[in-house]
This record gives C-alpha cells, sequence and structure tokens, in this order.
C-alpha cells in the first residue's frame, strides 16, 4: 500500500504524506470495514441533527440523506476484496469519500460539530448492541437443547461425579440442567451489558462536547438508545462495555468448557453415557476407528482465546490517560473476534447436545453401590448417631468391602454386620437403592426426579 | 506440620495418614481462616433447618447454638499465629473440632445433610455481599473526591488532551469528572453482581441435594440471601460470581490506572496542572528532591495484578469438569487478594485526589491559541464552509504559525489573511478566546460551565 | 499502623507526614521481608566497594561489616509478627536502622552512592538464583518419578489417546515418560533464564549510574553474577527476568495440568488404569466412599492461578515510562507467590506419581482391537495399497463391525472379507495384537519397547 | 459451506456428513493457509523418506516429488478468495486434493505412515523458524535506530525521570541505549526460542510412533532442524514452544509500550524533548492543528493484544489430557497474530525513532538545580558526613528553595549557608552543573559521555 495523502481526513497541516509503516499499522479499514451499516445509520441520523440545529438546510439534508443511501447501495455490494483496494484509512473516511463521489462538496458538511472520536464509539455501539441480541439467542438455542434432553431423562440415573469419582446418583436431566444455570446467568449479565452499552456517545465531538445545538435527545432516540452520555471526555474514551462484554463472552467461554468436558470425557469409552451423532463428530486421517469430539474440545479451547481477547483489551486500556488515545482502536479487532467466535461455536454446541444419545444402560452400569455411602450413613443418623460418627461407621464397611474386592450389594446377609454391628436391622438393599438415594434429595434443588421436573419448568419459564 | 489424621473430616476409610507434602498443598485454612464469621452464621442458620426438619431435637439445637456462639467468642480473639498453629485443615473442620470442645459428640450432628461443598459457598457468598458494600462505599468517596474538587473548578480552563496532545479547552472539573462516570458505572455493575451473589448454595449436599427436608427458604430468609439455588450440581460449583466480582475489581483497576496516569503526567515537572499534598507524596532515599507520587504509581500498576487475579480464576475454573472439583478452592485467594488490594488502594487514591491543589495558573497557561483552531474552522462553517474544507484551510494557516514559530494570537492583523483570505473579517481574538470556546460546547456533556455544573448535580444526585 | 516519619529514609524536605492510607498501600515490608538475607549479602558487598573507592576507610567498612552481621543475626530470630510490628517502610529500611543500633550515626554512610533503586534489583535477583536451582531441582525430582514408573512399565501396554478417543496401543512408560520431557525443556528455559537473571544492577545508583569509583567487576564476582549491567537506566527498571520466571513458572503449571488431567481421567472409576495412594488421596466430609485426588486438581488449578501471576506483572509493566517507577514494587508479590505456589505443588505431584500403582490388568482390557486398524490399513499398504484407499476400506470393515456389535477380533474367520475382500489373506490375528502394533513403532521416539528404554535411558542421562 | 463429505480425509467410516455447524467451526483453512509452503516441503521430505522405507519406488517418489513441485505452482498463484472458494477442511487436505490432480491414486500412497498430527506440528515449526529470522531482523533494526539516534546525542543533557518525576541529568543517547537494551535480551531470548523449535515431530505419526522404518536424521537433516524428538505422544501434543514464542513476543510488546510512553510523554507540549516527523504523525479529522503519535499509540496497546495472545494460548492448552487434542488448532490463528503484529508494529517504531529530532535546548531548559541535588549530598558525604545526615541537609535546604520559589543556582552567594551552615566554602555552581554532575557517574552503566559511547560501541557489536 502506498501513502495517499489525498483520502486521510487530516492532510492539511503537514508537508509530507505518512510513511508506508505507518500507514500499514493505523489503517483499520480491514476490521472496521464491517461498522459500515452502522457508519451511515449514525451518520443519516447526524445529518438530521444538523439540520435541526441549522447548521444544515432542509435540502442539503436531504442531498445527504439520498447521498448516503446511495453510498449504503454501493457498499452492500462489496467484497473482502473491494475494501482491501480502497485507498482510505478507516470505514469514516471511506463513507465520506464514496458520500463525496455522490454528492460533491456537500459532503465536506457531514462531519461539522462531529469527530471520528464519537463516531466510531457510536458505530461499535449500534454494532454491539445488535451482537447481544444475536448472542441471546443462541445462548437460548443451547439451553433449549439442553432443557429438551433433560426432559428425556428426568429421572434416568447416572453417578453425579465430585473430583472425578463417583459421588452419588443423580437424574440424567438433572446432570444436564445443570449446564444450562449458568448459561442462564450468562443471558442475565448480556441483558445487564446491553443497559449500558445503550449510552449514546455521538454528540461528544472529539473530547470537549459538540459547538452546535444539536438535539442529542432526538439522536437518541433515532438510534435506538436508552441514554445519553453526560461527560464528553468520557464518552470519547468509554470502552468498559466493550471489556463487559468481553468478560461476559469469556464467562459463556468457561462454561462451555465445563460443558465441553463433561461431554468428552462421557463421551470416551471408559464412560460411554453419551454417544455423539455422526453429524458432530469427525474422523482421523490416520486412524479409521476414530469418532472424534472436535466441536466439544475446539469449545473447550476457546475459553482460553475468549479469556484472551478480555487480557488484550483490558491490557491495552491500562495506564492510557484521559481523552481519546489510538490504542482504543484495537477493541474492534477483539470485539469483533470474540463475538465472532461464539457464534461460531454456540451453534456447534448447541448441534451436539441435540443430536447426542445418552445411553442409559452405561449410566445405570455405573451406579455401584458405594455412591449409597451416604445414604447408609443417613440411615443410622435417622436412629440418633451422630453424622460424623455413621460417616467413620460406614467408612469401616467400605473399606472391608475394598479389600475384599465385593461391592456392599454383594455381602451375604449379616456378614456386613459383624463388621459394623451398628448396621444391625438396617434394610440394606433398600438403602442402596440408587432410585430412592434420588427420591430422597427431594428439596428445592435436589436431584428427585419431581424437583428435577419443576426445575426444568423454571428454566423453560425463563427460555420464554 | 506433620499429618494430623484426628483432625480430618473424613479419615475412616484410609488406611494411611495424608502425606505431608499432600497435607501442605491442601491445607486452606491460612486463606479461609478469615471466614470463621460467616463459618458460624452459616452453621447456625443450618442448626436452625435441621431442627426444622426434625432432624435435631429443641434441646440438640440450642445446646449446638450455645456451642457455635462460643465457638465464636474464642475465635474472635485468635491471632495469625493461633490459626497458623491449628492442626486443621479448612475452617470447617476447625470450627467443627472447636465446637466438638464445647459440646461434645453433639457436634457430630451438624453436618448432618450438609457438605463442604454447599457450606463453602454459602461462606464465601456472605463474605462477598459484605465486600460489596465496602467496595461500593470506597468508590463513593473517591468519587466525592472528584466531585468536590471538581465543583471547585467548574470553570477553570484547561486543555484536554487527545494522544497526549493538546486538543481542546476544557474546564477542570470536567476532566475530572470524566474520571467519575466509570467508577460510577463500576457501582451499577457491583449492584448487578451483588443479585447474583445473592442466590443461596446451603442445602445442595455435596452435589445431588439435601436428604433432609430442610426448608430452605427459611435458610435464605435468615441467611439475607434473594433467592435459592435450583440445582444443586451447580450450587457447589458455581464461581461465576467470583470471576464476576474480579472483572468488576478489574475494571475499577483499569479506571484507577487511566486516572492515575493523567495525576502522574499532570504533576509531573512538564505540566504541574495538579500538585500533590506532602501528605500523599513521598521521598527518595538518594535524592533529597523528590516528590514521588507512589500512590497513583501503585494504584496504576494494581490494573495489571487485579487483571491477574481474574485470569487466575477464569483459567483455573476452564475445563474443569461438573460437580466440585477441588480446583474451586483457589477461589478464594483469588477473591481476598482482589478485594484487599482494592480496599488498600482506594483511599489512598482517594486521599490524594481530595488533598491535591489545581495550579489554575499553569493550566491556563498551557491554552495555546491552536486549542481553538476547531473554533476557527467552525467559525467558516458559520458562514456556509463544508467543515471539510474549513479544516483544510484552518490546517494552512497552522503551518504557517508553527513554521515563523508565532501563536495564532501573535499575528499582527491582517497577516492571516494573506494566507488565508476566506478567514477576511472574522474577529479572531474572540474566536480564539477559550472561554467561548467552553461556552460553545453547551449541549448535554458539553463543557460549558453551565453544562458542567448540570452534570456534577447528576453525578451529586446518584451519590445518594 | 500510624504514619512514622522518623523511618522513613527521604523525611527531609516534607512538611507532613504520610497519610495513613497512602503508608499502608506503600509498605511492601510484609512481601520483601524475606529478602533480608540478601539485602545483608548486598550491603556487606556494598561496604567492601565503598572501602574500594576509598569512600569508607578500612576501620569504618570493618565497622560496618560487623554491624551487618549483627543485624543478620537479629533478624534470623525475627518471627512473621516481628516483622509486622516494624515501624519500617521496607526490607532496606528496616536494615538500615538497625544497623545504626548496631553501629550509631556511621549506618548513614552505607547508602553513599547506592539507591534502594539498584538495591532492591539486586537483592531480588539473588534470592531469584537460589529459586531456580530450588525450582530445577524439585522438577528433577518428579521427572525421576516419572522415569522411575515408566521404567517399571516400559512394555505394559495400554491404549493411548487423541481427542479423549482410544487410539493405538502404547506403553505405559512411553506415556509417563512423555510428561517428562516437557519437564526436561522447562530446565532449559530455567537455565537460560537463570543467566539473563545473572546481571548485576547494583552500582546503578537511582536511575543515573554511580558517582563513586566503584569497581562493578568486584561486585559482581563477590555476589556471583555473571556480568555487570551496561546502562543504568536499564538496570533499576529491568524486570523482564521476573517475566521470563513467571512465565517458565506458568509453563510448568500447564505441564502439571495436562499430567494431572491424565492422572484424575486414569484413576476415575471409568478407566482405573492408575490407582493413588491413600497418602496423596483425601476424602469426602460427607461421603465416605470417596477417594479425592486433590493434590491433582490442586495442581492442575495452579496452571491457572500461575498464569494469573504472568499477567499481573506484564500488565503492570506495560506502559509504565522509564527509569524506575513505583508500579515495579509489584513484582515482588508475583515472584514470591509463583515459586512458592511450585514449591508447594510439585513435591505433592512427586509423590502423587512416585506412589501410584498402575493396574495393568485394565490398561490392557481398555485395548479394543479397533486400536489396530492403523496396523490394518499398513496391511494393505504393504500391498502396494495407497494408504488413502487403505484406510478407507478399513473404515468400511469398521462400521460394520460397530453395527453389528462386534469387536474385529470376534468375527468367524472369512466373514470380513466379505465386507472387504482386499483382507483377504492377511493374518488378522497377528495384525491385530498390540504388542505387534507396539513393535512395529520402533522408528525414533516410537512406542516400541527397546525404544522406550532407549528413551529412558536419554531421560536419565539428562537428569544427571 | 455445505458439507462435503468427499473431501476429508477421513470418512470411510460415518454414515452422515459433519454438520455445517462442526464444519463451519472445524475448519482451519483460512487460517492455515498461509503454511502452503511448509506443508508441500514437509510431504517433499517426507516422500524422500517413505522412498527411503522402501514404502514407496523411486519411480513413485520422483511422480510424487514433480506432482508436488506443481501443487507448489499452483498454490502460489492463489488468491485470498482461491482458498476462501476451497472446500477442503485445512491446508493438508487441499495439498493431497490438488496433489491427486496431479498424479491420480498415487497420491493416496503420500499419508503413510504420517498422520496430520505429526504433519501440523512439523509445518508449523517450520514456519516459525522463519519467523524467528524475521523478528530478530525487526528488533534488530529497530536497535540500530535508537544507537544511531543515541550516538547522536551520546552527551546532551537531558534530566532522568523516576516516577515520572525529573529525578538526575543523564545523556540523551543514554536514555535512547536504555530501550536498546532490553530490545537486545529479547533478540538473546528468539534464539533460545529456536533452539527449541528446532526439534523435528515428523516421524511420530498419530500418537504412537511411525510403523515404517523411516530415517528421522535424514529427515532432520533435510528439513533444517537441530534434533529429532524423542517421544511421539509429547512430539504430536508439543506447543510449548508457540507459547515461548508469543512470551516473547508480549514481552517485546512491553518493551515497545514503554518506549511508546517515553515518547507519547516527550513528544507531548509539556515537555517537547523530541518531535515526531511529518511521515510518523497523523492529523485529526476534526482538530486541525494536532500531531497525534498514533504509531507509538498503537505500540502501547499492542503490549496488551500480545499479552492477549499469550494468555490465550495458555488458558487453552491448560488441562487438556495428552495426545493430540483438537483444542491445539488454536495455537496457530494466535502464533500468526502475534507474529503478524511484532512485523507491522516494529518498523513504524523504527521509523518513528530513526526520523524524530531531539530538541536539545527543551532538554537542557527542563534540567533544574535540583536535579543536582545528590551531587550536593554527595559533595557534603566527600568531607566525611554520613550520606544519610547530608541527604537530611540537603532536603532542608530544597525546603526554603521551593518555599521561596527560586531554584538553588538564584540564591545569593552566602545565603544558603545561613540555612545550612554545613555547605559552607563548598563551590555550588560547579556542583550544580548537569555536566560535571553527568561526568561524575562513570563507573560502567553510567551517563559520563564517555562511559555512554563504550556502551554504544558494545550495542554495536552485538548487532554485528
Amino acid at each position: 500500500m502506498t501513502a495517499s495523502p489525498g483520502t486521510a481526513l487530516w492532510g492539511g497541516r503537514f508537508a509530507a504524506p505518512p510513511d508506508a509503516a505507518l500507514e500499514r499499522l493505523n489503517r483499520s479499514l480491514d476490521v472496521d470495514r464491517r461498522l459500515w451499516p452502522q457508519d451511515v445509520r449514525g451518520s443519516r441520523a447526524w445529518v438530521r441533527a444538523l439540520e435541526g440545529a441549522e447548521v444544515l438546510t432542509t435540502a442539503e439534508s436531504t442531498a445527504l440523506l439520498e447521498g448516503l443511501d446511495a453510498v449504503a447501495d454501493r457498499l452492500s455490494g462489496w467484497t473482502a476484496a473491494d475494501f482491501a483496494a480502497a485507498p482510505d484509512e478507516d470505514i469514516h473516511t471511506l463513507v465520506e469519500r464514496l458520500l463525496g463521489e455522490e454528492v460533491g462538496a456537500l459532503a465536506g458538511k457531514l462531519h461539522t460539530g462531529r469527530s471520528r472520536n464519537d463516531q466510531v464509539a457510536t458505530d461499535a455501539r449500534l454494532w454491539a448492541l445488535d451482537a447481544v441480541e444475536e448472542l441471546d439467542g443462541q445462548l437460548r438455542l443451547l439451553e433449549v437443547a439442553l432443557v429438551e434432553q433433560a426432559e428425556r431423562h428426568a429421572g434416568t440415573p447416572m453417578p453425579a461425579f465430585t473430583h472425578l469419582q463417583a459421588a452419588q446418583p443423580v437424574a440424567v436431566g438433572h446432570w444436564l440442567a445443570s449446564h444450562a444455570w449458568p448459561l442462564e446467568r450468562d443471558r442475565g449479565r448480556l441483558r445487564d451489558a446491553r443497559t449500558r452499552i445503550g449510552t449514546l456517545p455521538l454528540g461528544s465531538g472529539a473530547v470537549a462536547g459538540c459547538p452546535f445545538p444539536v438535539d442529542r435527545e432526538a439522536l437518541r432516540r433515532e438510534l435506538g438508545f436508552g441514554r445519553v452520555s453526560e461527560n464528553s471526555m468520557d464518552a470519547v474514551a468509554d470502552r468498559d462495555w466493550v471489556a463487559e462484554l468481553l468478560f461476559v463472552a469469556a464467562l459463556v467461554g468457561t462454561h462451555l468448557s465445563r460443558l465441553a468436558e463433561d461431554l468428552v470425557v462421557f463421551a470416551s469409552p471408559g464412560y460411554g453415557f453419551v454417544r455423539l451423532s455422526d453429524a458432530f463428530s469427525t474422523g482421523s486421517s490416520l486412524m479409521p476407528q476414530k469418532r472424534n469430539p472436535d466441536a466439544l474440545e475446539l469449545a473447550r479451547a476457546k475459553a482460553g482465546t475468549l479469556l484472551g481477547e478480555l487480557v488484550g483489551l483490558l491490557a491495552a486500556l491500562k495506564g492510557t490517560p484521559s481523552g481519546y488515545n489510538k490504542d482504543l482502536q484495537e477493541d474492534k479487532a477483539l470485539l469483533f473476534r470474540a463475538v465472532d467466535t461464539l457464534t461460531a461455536t454456540l451453534p456447534a454446541v448447541a448441534g451436539t447436545v441435540r443430536t447426542l444419545e445418552v445411553d442409559a444402560d452405561r449410566c445405570r452400569a455405573a451406579l455401584a453401590p458405594s455412591l449409597m455411602a451416604t445414604d447408609l450413613a443417613d440411615a443410622l443418623v435417622d436412629r440418633g448417631m451422630p453424622f460424623r460418627s455413621a460417616h467413620e461407621t460406614v467408612g469401616r464397611v467400605l473399606l472391608v468391602a475394598e479389600r475384599t474386592g465385593r461391592p456392599l450389594t454383594e455381602f451375604p446377609a449379616g456378614e456386613l454386620q459383624t463388621v459394623a454391628p451398628e448396621l444391625e436391622g438396617l434394610d440394606l438393599e433398600r438403602i442402596l437403592d440408587p432410585a430412592r438415594s434420588m427420591e430422597r434429595r427431594a428439596s428445592v434443588g435436589g436431584t428427585a426426579p419431581g424437583r428435577v421436573r419443576d426445575q426444568l419448568a423454571s428454566l423453560r419459564a425463563r427460555l420464554g
């Protein structure tokens, strides 16, 4: 790319054009080109604001609006290669140049009282408001996929794990729903973020405010924001909302990584609790027998790269002086990347969940009697023994079972009682039944099938 | 530290005690000891819940509550060294052991239906709810300090900078207020986080729910939570809220770093816009003339370390399987460190702001006439010239001024017009007056002194 | 803590003592107190350098050296509480104050030509040089534990996994050794870091160099550094080496997390390839049957927190101006924390590895015939079929096996050939033998038992 | 993009093609397409290795090599749009498909004994070895630019700052050189990284090693690696070297950010120590008078985004099980982005440094007499006063000067002595001369002009 002094919006005072190395580093068009619809939309609103402030006549305003429509028509047909070939520094420069091709010198009136500082902040927020809707919808679809599978298995027992050691029986639907709640919280975070994104910076000028009497409330209404910014210096430099979105994205990534980890482990041959569909498995170029959960592994990795985007932004913002600084330009590449990552990952994970099959037999086969150890201790508690002593007693019984290599259910009647006389008279068969164990956990949030159904209804209500 | 099998809550089934290396790594008491008030508070509520579920008799309940009070009395007198000398694995083990010293074997009934998994999650949330209040109050105090200084200088002009190049005149109060708004948004984020923190996990057991009919709504009311968790697996593993708090802390850190950067630069000899008080400056062990802004530099650095805490948590959570995993234990060190960092930093920054002096003369002296270049261009716009052409014209004028080394205000009448005939007839003296430049920016969020006062009133209203 | 103007090294010019909020934030003694041996050692060397530069007489030098010895004697008996009670700002101030108690006003000569800037940089590097040795030794011990177990199982077959799907048979020793190599690379990184740490900053003054003719080469020799710094501004601000150590620590953490993940999964009930010893397992306060791999889970989490320390430092350094800035003070808390984390984690992981038992039967039982699919394809390749076609052919065979639910080895002779005539004449029993599969992989780095033994010998040679 | 089962290298066993959502997420061609030269180069070497192992005949080998040359010819003309239109999953699949178009079914023999796991690891290392050379050269050019400017100003005095407060006089060349040393260390880190990158994974198969007798030493020599990997499981999963390169990149970014911060501050109106050339300044779309240091601000921000890439990788690697996992695919986007960032940033920073002008007058004007405070204290030390007392004395003098608003050099002869009789007889004019202050700092690494020249010669020697 050669220096193109003619296209920059600021060349008047410079004796030499920018060096090619500077231009290459500085140029943001390859990133911000996707903001063209927002740039045109914001510019249209600005034209009306300038007309309202009597900076533009009605005729000028009309001509500029028509010109902007023509620009939008042209840009809607541009390919990546077209943008790459454009000599402009950024999307704002490009739109203004094209506008000049449409309406001539009148285009030079568009930037009155506006700066690229408040302009780009407005464009990016407009883009983000749409992105939030998109992400919310995709999160919802993944939750629906989880809830649908959970409804199918609201009573199917499987071991719950802690420390990846089998802990207690739970319903498969309880486990699946446990991955929906974090995503539901993320949707709440998106809603909170949206409120803060919806603050309009346009009309803040470069840093000190707008010197023309534009009606910012009218601007706000036209562009669909919730409030207007109250300090121009803050307005042009505020990238909090990008950080907040990137944080929510990183947290969504973390949640996907935990779901992915569960599914990768439970789809692995040692467990086989779930089987992924062919449509969401991949093979190996060398090993014909492989069925690989690529989408889940990539989702797991994205937790890392999404965290990287968040770090990238916060570290870039750290220590910058007040007002607009060029450092802020980095925000868009990070924002777009994070949103693109999620919009590519969420449908693949949702599809994986929607099409997987739960192998109820393998789930059930993994329910060793020792998973009912707490139920056994509770039975002693019901007779008045302190839980701590009951825990000790059951621990001793388990040690014997482990050393003799027999599950608790395979001891002849009475034999366990010789180890632990406290067990005398307990109905071990009933106590060691996984279904009873699940039924007992009937307080709110517990895995008793009825409670699981309540829970799924509650999720459904939230999903609208 | 030697292995202490007698104190662990889980030794029954183990043939050998934990190795010293494991104990050293595993022990969390040095971190979680500060949770003792929350642990006692949660345990008291749990005793009442067990009584309500008829697991405990009223007499047992009364004895346990009195025992817990006695434990609290004892612990309130403990020093760091006392905790360091305790043989216990964590705060829960310690509290239960001390309770045993108070009430004997009855203490063994406390842990019925409860797990350390739901217990620690409850303790930490209780602690965090207090921490949020504390942080909110400290943020408010810093904002008040900024607003008070801003009110003193609502009309004092200074240059606003973009790219650390002087841009346009703004009120000192406008600049100071620009640092209050981000903190005000952070308070909003804390409020949103508090809602999510206020979900009660107690009553979720280890992972599958509580097998005794405890009334979780009553527990919720007693402990001051807003809602109860609806999925036990999620409840014991959810550390989202820690991540959210750490994110808000990192963002507060970022905001402090930007304020600090401004003050460090503006207190440096090249600017001297502000002078830090002796009480918030430090000296040099070698150079007697130094006055160093240590508090601000540390605040700036904390943006980095707070970001590190956030990364530490999210990376630790990434890829963990569902249910409780020991990985989650890392959350508390990170949470405590982040909150401690802010509660040490915010008062020092607030004190620095409260006691600094603005040097209005040096601020004013930095207002070169070229800062009114946009005003000059706007004057041409007022005559109908497109802004883009006006920008070019003024650029040419400035180039001449720069090359001849004279400010715009020092050109003899008419000389600039030979460079740019377009300037003919303009009242340059008036146009180049910083006070007028500020007054012109009277739209919402602008730096016109009246608008600045509106803005400060709006902040005051938010600060209560 | 109240303000203590009397103890600061820089109070001369200040009209008011530091505010308590500033003191609290600024004070680093609770962190840097562990540097006292290095501070004394560096001060002793400085005394000799000042004597060599004729700033001190021999008698003064002798008295100061004796005084420093006395200070060291006193400090070696101090507890954490003693340091907490000291009124001093940092370790340097404390040492100089105590020296004054020993030798009177003469102590005031120690700081001649030296600044805390070059002093603390020297102390921290001395500390780090020891820490590198310690970490190197601990990494070596973990590698030895891996190699010893690997030697025991150099020929025991198990499935290697990719995508956590069973891939091909490998020796258990091959798998274990695969976790030693990354640690061996980390030791190489530590060696490289040590070279850069070994640059002496002492003698750089505050920022501009030392104005007295001290012999920095002699200082270097006495303190055991490899070279002297060549630019005083860089010397007092260089924290690269901290970042480098933190990076190596984070990478070690990542390696531990991958080892931990393998062991957590392989110790879980679905696999049972390894069984952790009682001494490196923990139990549950609620579930008597649990054996939890806490040390491994914590090791896995530390990959996150160690990454956080690295981020903390790099983000804190980012954008600081040249020369010493107080921001740099954050380096020590991060450095100490990272080293402490590893020195607590590495022995626990090494102990876990050293004491685990491999269950060769469960490893063997997991070797489904489909793991030899590549071998089957290779057999077709040996007959001249292109690998890509052979892969397709075997894929078809596997699909049949999967659909009929039979392993490849359980098809009656000739039946598979009806699906894939290309298999005609192949000795399927031999081809599907895991031992042969392993033996075939005899190129360097392959899992053939002989190669594994070569590999372990190569590791042994590196471990000295 | 529609599912394209025909092109995948692994379809044989799958009943359904991959879902579009999976394909979209999984496809890496848009990232890894730039590896085509390395993929062809590695494939050529593999053909020769297979010939050496007698898996291919000489005729087959010759045909495949010619075919690969033809593929390379075709790909060298491809545009981004061509790659975007290709139906292939990744670069390996694309190359093999095109090879099939050239040589027919014979192409199916290329992948014998090789997996995409060892293949992509080899391709990426080959790419990185070139990238290291490129970065080394660019770092060198920036250092040369710094040294050239430093040589021009080896004796020009300016204030050195600590805490951004003026500290002591240094040579401008000393300050500039202080930014070269960190980069020189980074070049050393690149050299160390290169050694570790230069380990050849090819010949490791998918995970268990290569079953054909290929000569990996011959492969190593042909591809220019320093050694061959010794464990196949490690070889296919090792991404340490990517992390190491990303760390070096993040550290380079940190160094650039500190240089940028200095230049941004020193080019700002309060200092004006340097003036950026027009070719490396940009203007404002609104404010005609602006000269913005965009390249420096972007360089400063890149420290943040480069840190983000490092975090992205380490967090993605954390906790992955052994062997190849799809998570590893993320490495390339991060690696390419980090290298691209530096190769765009370094030339712009180098150009900025090369073309800036030092304003020696403004540098000199900033040398307040108080910068010689340490020299004054040292003069008292020369008379035998302990430094600590001298520091106090000078502090008192400075307080008087500050309160009366007069620099030390403007006190009438004898007046300062009334404040501090200890000053009696000192030649204050000489002591307060910045040139003498610099000359005094003549120990190694000090700012005495002779020493600065030694230092620059030492840098020159390293730069070759």
